[in-house]
């Protein structure tokens, strides 16, 4: 709500033992993973080989309704998606799961990441008489495992074979007729786990989270690099491309990742409960109380209270009606937005100095009015800490951090911004102590976002507008 | 309304000498052409090479608005079609026109007809590593010209090629960045013509009333087999594989075509009034009253009764308010959904001689009601008129006259036929008249249908469910 | 379409010997009467004292669907509505029927009518402490007979009361816990007639066609000042207001109602057959074909083809698929709305003495357009003839026929009319004949709109905007 | 969410010293204050003296859109509603305010509360020949008005003789041609206050949070019996009905109001604070971990925490896309709604003693539930605090708090209730501290459902159905 970072994608799928309504898990399974996506969803159910969906623009509980879902067959295996995009403009026709028929049948594919190198892959499919209907990768992803499966004995095969191909970041869903295929590029840089269920069934996620709502238990993270296949005989692993510790987006931690998730090994809330103390350690300050901003801030304004000793108390109420589409009818009452959605409590923050605590500043508008909202109601000083680094570059693996023109830190120091914020101190975690919030997770990290430094090479420039073809829905 | 046959597509195109608002001229061409296909709709607009778009389920005046059609660019080209499909599931993502992006650059293509190796086709192209996302004969098309494409030095180039290579009915209308191009196939089985704007543009149509929705002068039918490519230098055509004299639909003169429209240089209602002119010589009765079943049996009754001198009379009303998604509230009330959309004027019929034209009959349940009504009105005898000959056979080229199980005449003789709907005497015109209707048009007719002898050779069986993916809007 | 004369509502109701599903049955009523409103409709259920309903903006099959007809609750008496009013805004709060509670309990209204005294009446309420929610006569209605309740020993005996004290026009079917009453001013402005059921019941509606789709037998007209009371004992009559002949309006049969019904015991179909001859005895002209304005000119144009010898022709085709809510994309496209509606079969009229019929002219604008239409598809001479005679006064008995200075009849001669429309002549049906054309009904008629003389004592002028509230839905 | 204790309604009017689009400001109240009814809401602008609405049934910003907002004109004056009722059945024609028109012109009133002698009121009204539309108290109240109104000198007297007359508890907002109008019930059982604009006009809300969100200032609380009356001569105050000391609802404090609300001069946030300290002092428990359930239980967590000295702690994580209209498509996992909603971080309570707050337990079912899922995350105790004492009796001043059998704690010992739910230990808090927590207000309070002892006389039983007509939208 109040960051213009957002994630792009959360993939789910599911093999049931029985035939049963599996298009219900995957709903609900999204309905969990709706932070990581909210402009498009879709859900596609296998009934003994014969792929029936139902996509479409807007919130998981805006496109399904109880007549969709149950026009949707029952079957042994299902996936689904919630998408927000950086590639591919917000269009029904990329809503995602694909489905796609190749020679070998048909095929549904999930992907959430983002490749570097798909415009030269689509050129070189291009030239081999590929038409291609939507903006997205996963179509390039598609066209790779296609052309692999031509000469390949198995959709497995052909995966990994394309997986030799393509580059980036991915966490992959995929349904054949016959199996649930769940893959996560050797960096690992988005998360994907494994969760089984009662009937003997299994669940793969983005997140834990989904996991838990619908009953599943956590069986692990894919690994990076893995390939995962479910069919009537179980589970099984390729680990042909594994090998990395892998590098995965800290950003999940720091903001995209629900807290009440797991991720390779380690809770984020936890993570986020660190992220406080670090900042404590790191830029301690003397005051009355310490208040996070809604949500995403509460966990570290947690943290920083019990680092610190300073009490931790509730300084905004979000109006917890606040939707995606909430309306502006008057112009002039633009700037007020943050105060529609935001209310400050004075009582707790009258005459004290208060510590603010956030996840991040994008371009210091939104930070400018928080700290506008609790100087009006009477704070005497305001010490703005955030949880992460200043960005101070784009990122290539799946978020819209994309552009250094827009990045408040590319172009102030931390004083100016403190300064252009209103804010009495400003404190960032430091790009050290990021990596350091989740340590005892089983990966590494990519923080090129705080550093300029990525864990594999990427493009010269960030492409944009990679396909030209537009579509009003 | 009355009838289950019914045409597959209708596609327009607009080429304006100046960026305008192509999408409107579309939106009307379309309308005018609502009566070849009401399941769904689409416009693309080609804006210095960038495609905008938006199709739907629906009417064109329920998928347009004014805010979607002004959220579509200005430009110089655009396409549009609607869609009624024996082809192909009933889903959004079958709407055309299809929109895709191939080695040279974007294209959509519109298309009525059906092809009769779009099978072969497709298993051809999966070989060579393509993937289908739709399961129209149109994505067929795209593929065989993107083939030809890459080897060819014009997108026209490339579909003269490619019309090598399919075979059936097809009228496409093609929009490249830079042209818009028509082209009939070699048999010319479904219309397609050509009128000019008063501004110098183009624009191409199934049926001429669409050029006059939009203010359009007749220029000419496109001729079977033709190419025509229209960009900035005018019109040129492409003849390779002209050379037939075509054969034409006949049904478009009996039903499917709009009374106002002139197809291959002959009026569809003046076609019409022949056809009872025929029925009367055919089938001749003393009667009191001739009167035609709403819409499409009304210009050959008043054919019927100028021959015999039988007085014309108005013996339905057709509630004008029925639409597209009548509903059927009640179970027990289902057989009376031919009384809830039409009703007799009984001061017309009580106590007549009465002569019933109708188009056709194709399982004889909708004209057994209609003889009732007309009985319980009083009449004292109902004599039907057929203004086509009987349906003994599937059409292969567009419509949904496909399995003889269905068809009363492959089961019944016509006077059992008579018996079963309740008819003192049934005529219909003969195989020989009907395509003598519009003999002075310039083109030879497909009756296949009432047949069994078709123009090209057709595949043993009709394929059903061609592809098995299912889609739930 | 082409007029703006419109008729304010259709009124129906039913009384079923057992629990049924009444809804079904007034849905299928109200969508016979369809033409009589299409703004806004409503059905109200009585489930043993119980009312339920629903209302809302639109067309019958637009506001009902099988999901809210199906949470109908089933009963034995239920009443509908359909509305286009000058009395009250286009608001869902002035949909009919009005549900209300008084002191014996509930009751439901649905009125077609005008009343000329409303004003008057309202305020004696409000000074007796009346509160209206809506701006509609109807609920005046209510309030006169609530008062007259109070001192009453039932509902018909209340509106007995109350029919003494409202003055104007008024069909009225109304329902009580027990009962099923309707009613028709003294002067029987506007129709209303009943209908026996297959179970015993009985319906009552504002036209027959409405009977016939529900599959009832007409059984009678409601008479002039009638008050009709149908419960389990079946059907009473109270004629205390009974007397008068009827002043039935003439414009009915001119144009209102459908042609399938019979009104007051004659053929609307017939009556404009008559218009035709009578037009042809007053205006004859020798010309080439008769062609009639879809689709209330096609009768009165048959009636002139047979009584002049003159051919009948079919020169427009109306597109079936425009709807209440077409849409004008492009500012400049508005004058060719005509187009867009109707298209000339040139075969037809090209070359031709064309003779035009339609049922009347208003502002003028239209007909202009249609004569422009005929003369660009080559008709040598247009001459126009009009089923009925010029408007010069205004109505105030339920149609819109409201101000002098919308009525071209009152702004120029015939002569000049005809000049500006552009026809080689004109000539209106006279007002001795239009009361002729069904002078076999059993009911005398109002033309006051044609004549300026009333039945009754109008007022000085015509209250506009009669209550401020308005409504933003 | 996991109450089925609801209050009925939010009442928000403003006054403007110049015409302004004073819809949107009604916009922004109504929707900060949303959490007081969700199922319909409304908003009336008064544009000299001429009244402009829209009501409908769902969330403010699903009711209202830019489109219709614009359409509202500007003015000086506009009120507005949101709704939960227990009176009146959930359909559009109970959505308020209510715009009447009476002897005197146009009148709208916007209710918050519940009257205990509206059925009497209304007997006597319809025995005077009144007529009801609604099933709502705010008719009532309307015609109580409208009979004053004719002997009062202005509609403030109007109100002040009316008041004589309802008994019960009301806020309401009233809007004539010319005056704002505010008025609190003697007892002030439910909030309402005033608020200045920058400009010089003034806003009256039922709760202060409100006022912030549309940039205006805290005057004060309107007094119990006070009439406020704001025009264009400024604010004055009629106090004839004032005098007791308030017995405003304590739910209001404990569940109702938002934190940020201030309510008869004390915060509700910190009201709930206090009663985490009171539950702490009440009922102390051994533990590691203190945890809230969101959204209602945190404060009071955060409390208990504070006076505890036990660590306090984020246990669950909210969907935060739960909607009014979250959809259970399969039928066994019902059950699991709360598991949808709510989830737990599992590293919090794993292997600890936890403190669960909650503000009330009303069935027990979803504290059972919650309780589940903190035993199923590995929590070694729970404890369970409530930050109100048991409901035992029913509300009769506008909340559902409606019958005995359906509250576990008139059926079960609150040791039968902590066994019931699976907790530990279980204490409420008690009916002697509830009251203090914010017994610097300057306010009484009412705990009738407590203790079943009520500030005015209550009727025997409570009304069930008031009236009996049900709508289906």
């Amino acid at each position: 709500m109040y960051n213009s970072i957002r994630e792009e994608c959360g993939v789910f799928g599911v093999y049931s033992k029985t035939p049963t309504a599996v298009a219900n898990s995957v709903f609900y399974g999204l309905y969990a993973l709706q932070h990581r996506g909210q402009e498009s969803c879709g859900i596609v159910v296998n009934d003994c080989g014969v792929f029936s969906y139902h996509k479409g623009l807007g919130l998981v509980n805006e496109v399904f309704n109880s007549e969709n879902l149950s026009k949707l067959p029952q079957g042994k295996i299902a996936i689904g998606h919630v998408r927000y995009s950086t590639t591919g403009n917000l269009t029904a026709s990329n809503a995602q799961p694909i489905v796609v028929r190749h020679v070998k049948g048909p095929m549904a594919i999930a992907h959430n990441g983002n490749l570097i190198n798909a415009l030269q892959l689509r050129r070189e499919y291009e030239l081999k008489g590929a038409i291609f209907h939507s903006t997205s990768d996963t179509e390039v992803i598609a066209y790779a495992m296609t052309e692999a499966r031509i000469t390949s004995g198995s959709i497995e095969k052909a995966l990994e074979t394309a997986m030799g191909k393509i580059r980036g970041a991915y966490s992959l869903v995929i349904m054949s007729a016959k199996k649930l295929i769940a893959a996560r590029d050797p960096d690992g840089f988005r998360p994907l786990c494994i969760g089984t269920l009662p009937d003997g069934g299994y669940v793969v996620a983005s997140e834990s989270c989904a996991l838990d709502s619908v009953g599943a238990e956590f069986l692990r993270d894919v690994l990076p690099g893995e390939i995962i296949v479910i069919n009537d005989n179980g589970l099984t692993s390729i680990r042909t491309h594994c090998g990395k510790k892998g590098t995965m987006c800290v950003f999940e931690f720091v903001y995209f990742a629900r807290p009440d998730s797991v991720i390779d090994g380690f809770s984020v809330h936890q993570a986020r409960i660190k992220a406080g103390e670090f900042l404590w350690q790191e830029h301690p300050v003397d005051a009355d109380i310490v208040i996070g901003v809604p949500d995403s801030g509460l966990d570290a304004a947690l943290g920083f209270a019990h680092a610190s000793g300073i009490p931790y108390g509730v300084g905004f109420i979000k109006n917890r009606y606040v939707g995606r589409t909430f309306i502006q009818p008057a112009q002039g009452m633009r700037e007020n937005s943050v105060r529609i959605k935001l209310n400050v409590i004075k009582k707790v923050v009258e005459g004290k100095r208060v510590v603010l605590v956030d996840d991040s500043i994008v371009r210091g508008t939104t930070s400018g009015r928080i700290v506008d909202l609790i100087r009006n109601a009477g704070a005497k000083e305001v010490h703005m800490r955030i949880s992460s680094p200043p960005f101070i570059s784009p990122c290539y693996f799946g978020t819209d951090i994309d552009s250094k023109d827009k990045l408040i830190a590319c172009k102030m120091s931390t004083s100016e911004i403190a300064k252009h914020i209103g804010a009495d101190t400003l404190g960032y975690l430091s790009a050290e102590n990021v990596v350091r919030i989740a340590e005892e997770a089983g990966t590494g990290f990519c923080r090129g976002c705080f550093t300029g430094e990525y864990p594999i090479e990427v493009p010269d420039e960030m492409p944009k507008d990679k396909f030209e073809q537009k579509l009003v829905e």
